[in-house]
């Protein structure tokens, strides 16, 4: 068995995530899974570099998978395009180490969440904005931001219930700019809790908006309580950027 | 009544084309009649500076409407924004003089046809590029383009039917770059005639595709026959990109 690593692209609106569930083959990992298995006659999994939300994007998701196969990379990748709904796209294929494992040995990701801050529509990018007409205070966030970095307990920043594993994390880096209307925010961390990256933007929002203290952030941190952080910020914003190895 | 100009936005994608229809509401000029109807309570006409195809998009459609309305123009377009379909948006609205007129007044147009030219689909675009994987000798079509630029006879590059109205048009400036892995096509002129834009990008491709000679366009403008022509590059790739005044 050859060991397959790839980089995926797909839009999350038609989806219900990454995860393959049960019930239904609408998630991401369902579809290349339904396309490789048919590819080599035995069924064949994916593993993904992290789960991602229903209607979360990928420009640079990463994923391996085992295959008994003669056929080269390329030809895998121009199967799976060929193939593939038209919303999910493989832009690299490679013949990875037999022990590599997408998820295990990724280093850290790279989110970015964007924010239409407009009245205006801006419908060529609607699936992939979230639109906030009312006046956003950039440098406030950018005060509350710098709380956020480095390694915490991001504890009231997850939607995950009550369980052993660790929520402490690393962020590396945290950059919030306007360009034009939107304003971007990009998140580089070692690792991200279940909502993680969107309820740091909504968040940031609620302290952009002056709904929220920018110098609350470290009393925030402490209190490990996701009822005291902000809002769950939409899905369609958010997009998986890439996965560092 | 007051005459209203307004600068619009739309993804062509669902719809059959700017101009409304017997049978069908479902053209852009429809949907903005509906709503504007609906908001002044009478039947209200909308004029575009020009009739898209089906399936064409616009950055930058202009357009006027006669209203008997105390609104301001930035209440009318909020309104329109409001209820108009998230594939359409208008993007200014300014009182204009009582006579101007949003065809007749046009002095030109600026389209822009983008060609993706990788193997790899560019998923977040993919509703607004057309795909062509084999290699595309830009230069070539350069030496074509320069043959199509300036006043002529552009019969043999429209599907309107025979007719008296005159075919001769100036393309002021014909461009084609190489942005990444796209190419773009982007054509200004006086005026555009029927699937115009779409067949010049059709018959340049041609050129680059290496199946038709870059010296032959004097002869094809010459022969004033569209089945001498290239084939009609699909609607997806072209947006009306401004109007001129």
């Amino acid at each position: 068995m050859k060991n397959y690593k790839m980089i995926l692209q797909y839009e999350g609106t038609r989806y219900q995530g990454w995860q393959r569930q049960e019930s239904t083959d609408n998630t991401i990992q369902g579809k290349l899974e339904s396309v490789l298995t048919k590819l080599c006659g035995s069924r064949t999994e994916v593993h993904g570099a992290g789960r991602t939300d229903a209607g979360v994007h990928a420009y640079g998701q990463a994923a391996h998978f085992h295959m008994d196969t003669d056929l080269s990379p390329e030809e895998i990748m121009r199967y799976l395009n060929t193939y593939l709904p038209e919303d999910i796209a493989v832009i690299d294929m490679e013949q990875a180490p037999e022990r590599f494992h997408s998820r295990l040995h990724a280093r850290g990701k790279m989110y970015r969440y964007r924010v239409l801050n407009s009245e205006t529509p801006h419908i060529f990018d609607r699936r992939y904005v979230w639109q906030e007409p009312r006046e956003i205070d950039v440098e406030a966030m950018k005060r509350a931001a710098a709380e956020l970095k480095g390694t915490h307990d991001f504890k009231s920043f997850t939607s995950a219930k009550r369980g052993r594993k660790s929520t402490v994390r690393t962020i590396e880096d945290l950059r919030i700019e306007r360009v034009g209307e939107e304003i971007r925010f990009t998140y580089r961390g070692d690792g991200f809790l279940y909502h993680m990256a969107r309820i740091l933007t909504g968040t940031l929002l609620e302290v952009g908006l002056g709904d929220r203290r920018a110098d609350s952030m470290p009393e925030l941190l402490a209190a490990k309580d996701r009822a005291q952080a902000g809002f769950l910020a939409p899905a369609k914003g958010l997009a998986l950027m890439e996965v560092y190895y």
